[in-house]
């Protein structure tokens, strides 16, 4: 059998669990990252040295990543004092190679050699491009960084767009026209999954493809998101892709203990309900697909997460 | 034939003409480095992360490789700009994997492995200590770092001295054992060379071998030795390794041109020159070594050097 071309789009740590899990199947892969990114350790070198944002794609490059545990712990490494507290050391490789090989392009490249990734690594875009926010009151905020910093409890999201407008990579039209299976990785939904569909070209590369489009749903929802049943995140998508585009959602059933659904309902995050709603064309796939590692974590956010092995098999009989 | 074993002491710039030359022979190559750096990006390092000094193993590690000149850019790319100004790349990788790793030695190995290097790179020392500087006043000079900075055309150095004590590398001592050729590299004769020689057991080692021992005279003086002629480098050394050790200098004896002496001069650096005085039991071997590229640079020191390739084919005469 000719192994199946898959195509997942997301970006950070969205991507992660999807990627992780499949790498170890008998598939062609190739990874799509949003391309926003310009907070934190990203967006001080994008801004001190006018590259392309390194750190979503890395997290991609990891996930794929065949190579020892040495090199993708090198990749992951954050320092923590100093002159050099905050950045990511993959980041910095990243900026490095683009400085040197002269484009990202050669630099997410070299950087696939080195970490030995199955599949590839394609930025959806080389176009430097930021994210701007549009609120329902009109006020504009200027940066993907404000999804973090901003309270969306009074405002919520109205429309998101990229200024200057950016246009797809040739490689990612090609890959989504020979996919078999398209997979809207789970993420931030303003932050890492529809900055993708807004790159000129994205949605009629998406459209013609004959690929089924698959949806898996995030666990949680992020406060500019809050309260949003699964339905409202396919119609969200689908506003910025087009109507009828998913084909399929993964949504998880299984509950994780109820003090961890504590722990994060103190940060106004929340489990995502189901709620099928005007979506019921889309093939809705209930699953337990959560990890079940609720490790004791000093970043709380590491408590709920997609098991790898359970996404790819569910993603496996989709094919 | 058997490869020939040679080992070459010394660290940073200074071994890497030696090094890079004998990389293309048929020979088992080890680069001994010194461990006294606490300058510049490796010394914030050294302050910041209570990691061993990156710099020299560095530059032997890209003189070693066997890698794309890709792979050796990234090593040697030097932040020219923002939080990460000055640092070396390659210095942040060497920290951040002995971070990873627990320690230097595995960090080391790890970096020969994806520089892909010919033979090994061995610190003198793994102990953390320091280069102190006695003057002939009797002041003393606290770092390294201070032979590039102290203005020592009113004080000369009476000695040099490691403090806390050092023991030597047990892998230094085996290959010192085992090899047909030392070579003492060109290089700062206090800050590179010397201090190999201040660690506990390297004298007994390099006495114990049944190897040749061949100094490759620097073509400068710097502030630091000026004057000297090529018996007082002879004399220094042996003042820290024992009288009659070294067996053979190899010298230059090919003048550049005068524009670029001039240049020299202005900075307070001259041509070593040529007097054998009381070292009449060493072979002296004279011979064109200096590279023809005088190219314009906007660091002039890169204007005299060793040519690799004849410093390899004297070098391989003599074993």
């Amino acid at each position: 059998m000719k192994k199946p071309k898959i195509v997942v789009i997301g970006g950070g740590t969205g991507s992660f669990a999807v990627l992780s899990g499949l790498k170890k199947l008998n598939c062609d892969l190739t990874a799509v990252v949003s391309m926003v990114d310009d907070g934190g350790s990203t967006g001080i070198l994008r801004d001190e040295f006018g590259v392309l944002p390194p750190g979503d794609v890395r997290q991609c490059l990891v996930a794929l990543s065949l190579s020892t545990s040495t090199m993708r712990s090198l990749f992951n490494f954050r320092f923590s004092r100093g002159s050099l507290r905050g950045h990511s050391f993959g980041n910095l490789f990243l900026t490095v190679l683009e400085k040197i090989t002269g484009n990202f392009r050669n630099a997410v490249s070299e950087a696939s050699e080195i970490l030995a990734t199955k599949g590839r690594v394609l930025p959806v875009t080389f176009d430097n491009t930021r994210l701007f926010i549009k609120l329902n009151n009109g006020s504009l905020l200027k940066g993907e960084k404000f999804l973090d910093s901003y309270d969306f409890s009074k405002q919520k999201i109205g429309r998101v767009f990229l200024s200057p407008k950016a246009k797809i990579n040739p490689e990612v039209k090609k890959e989504l026209k020979e996919a078999q299976l398209i997979i809207i990785a789970p993420g931030t939904l303003y932050g890492s999954l529809i900055p993708n569909f807004l790159v000129s070209g994205f949605s009629k590369a998406l459209s013609s493809s004959k690929a089924k489009v698959l949806y898996v749903c995030n666990l949680v929802s992020k406060q500019q998101d809050k309260g949003f049943f699964l339905n409202d995140y396919v119609n969200e998508l689908e506003k910025y892709i087009g109507k009828d585009t998913i084909d399929y959602v993964l949504f998880n059933k299984k509950k994780p203990p109820k003090d961890v659904i504590l722990k994060y309902k103190k940060k106004g995050e929340e489990l995502v309900r189901f709620k099928a709603g005007n979506i019921g064309r889309v093939k809705i796939i209930k699953a337990d697909l959560v990890s079940e590692k609720y490790k004791k974590s000093a970043n709380f956010k590491d408590l709920i997460r997609h098991d790898r092995e359970k996404l790819a098999k569910e993603i496996f009989k989709i094919l």
